[in-house]
């Protein structure tokens, strides 16, 4: 690297630390964060990482993610080793995105820092492997937030999803502030889709309050609000089936083929 | 579980690698690699699992994976601790899938066998971590391969994924016995979205022989032929960007805002 970064070789990781358990965490983003002298992050996930001596913890609020971005390259510049926390995958919705905006706006000596970025399970493949195989065909993942983008784009993007038969996964689905776009998307999805479709609300996958429920396209829409910002959900494609296990939750799956073009016969709009 | 199993108790999980390094591969994963008396997959996935004693590998070739699932599903039937192997994740055009096609085409007694899925980070996740944070917007992926489905399924899914404007993953990008399709996908890309589009050839991440490149839509249409079936593509959205850093290969990424609806704007048909 260049001198420009400053005297001292500060280095910035960005951190996937998976949906919740120990058991999902890669050994490489381990490795990360024993190495690092700083950890950047919205408090909740600095929780799960244990407190050592001599490295110290920025605790950040969830909506200043571009603030907290520039805070960990400053300090990367200065020297210091420093992990930015997210859950997941910090490439999906997360951190990696606000991290290379603030580097773009920054300093140009900040683009001497190493930066690295250590990939996590991100929460849809963790939702996935408790449903069955859900995601078996393609697929698209879609954030519901209206923060960063205009609704109007967001309902184009599901349009063409369903239009186009994928597999739809929504992120950030529901919060206080924006309570009715899920409901919303899932409104539009019935337009699209049979209403026995399978949509899973896989709610703090990985973690001990962990809860799956298995819901129909119909019953679903009803159901939006008692999704919160903890749940991943999985709209079904038109292949997307169940599998009955008696008492037990049925398997979710999408075959892997696909023999003709499914929206030619639907009966939404296509 | 139910005794119709079979008189032994067998048991089934369908296990995600991860993309090649074993700083990758999840505790979880490991420890399900651990407990399981059988191991079947696709040869160069067994490989990556070291031999122990009084544990069987089953290998098969990469094109029968519905036969290699049905044997999974008998061996755990007849009491065995039976492990799919898979590479990324199983759940992302991999085992996963195949696995549920085959119980439920299977014998009843089967659904009573104990199946959980092991995630894993699949090839999209590990490439754009490589490559910066490609996947920083709504994003979409989608397997090239035309053996399951209709040629005019996935040119339909590229054209609804490229006039809403999502990245695209692109799985299975080519092979020997399908030689002219990512051509024709990066074709049908560039007819939507400008030249200069960024496009990333991440191949066999993970692995020693890793290669990562990033070049312009325009140039990557003729550079098709150039990739592989170990090769990850992904198509940037109108707002991907390239953050230079001198000699270095740029760092890619794709912006969470979207300010306006960008295909309203687009050059290509919508």
């Amino acid at each position: 690297m260049q001198e420009s970064a400053g005297a001292a070789t500060g280095s910035l990781t960005i951190i996937g630390l998976g949906p919740g358990t120990p058991e999902w965490l890669t050994p490489a983003a381990q490795a990360a964060l024993d190495a690092a002298s700083d950890l950047v992050g919205y408090g909740p996930y600095l929780d799960r990482v244990p407190a050592r001596e001599g490295r110290v913890k920025h605790a950040t609020d969830n909506r200043v993610e571009i603030e907290r971005a520039t805070h960990a390259l400053r300090l990367a510049a200065e020297g210091r080793q420093v992990a930015v926390v997210s859950g997941g995958d910090p490439g999906v919705f997360a951190m990696a995105a606000a991290v290379f905006e603030a580097l773009e706006a920054g300093e140009p000596g900040w683009r001497a820092i190493p930066i690295t970025v250590e990939p996590g399970i991100t929460a849809m493949l963790a939702a996935a492997a408790r449903a069955g195989a859900p995601l078996g065909g393609d697929f698209c993942a879609i954030s519901l937030s209206d923060n960063l983008k205009p609704w109007e784009v967001v309902t184009a993007r599901l349009e063409a999803a369903l239009a186009a038969d994928f597999v739809i996964c929504l992120y950030n689905p529901i919060s206080k502030a924006r309570p009715w776009q899920l409901g919303a998307a899932l409104e539009l999805a019935a337009r699209h889709r049979e209403g026995r479709t399978p949509v899973l609300f896989a709610r703090a996958v990985g973690r001990p309050d962990e809860n799956l429920r298995v819901l129909a396209l119909s019953e679903a829409v009803a159901a939006a609000g008692t999704a919160d910002m903890a749940t991943l959900v999985i709209i079904g494609a038109s292949g997307t089936r169940l599998i009955a296990r008696g008492k037990e939750r049925p398997y979710v799956y999408t075959p892997r083929s696909v023999t003709k073009s499914p929206w030619a016969t639907s009966q939404g709009r296509t």
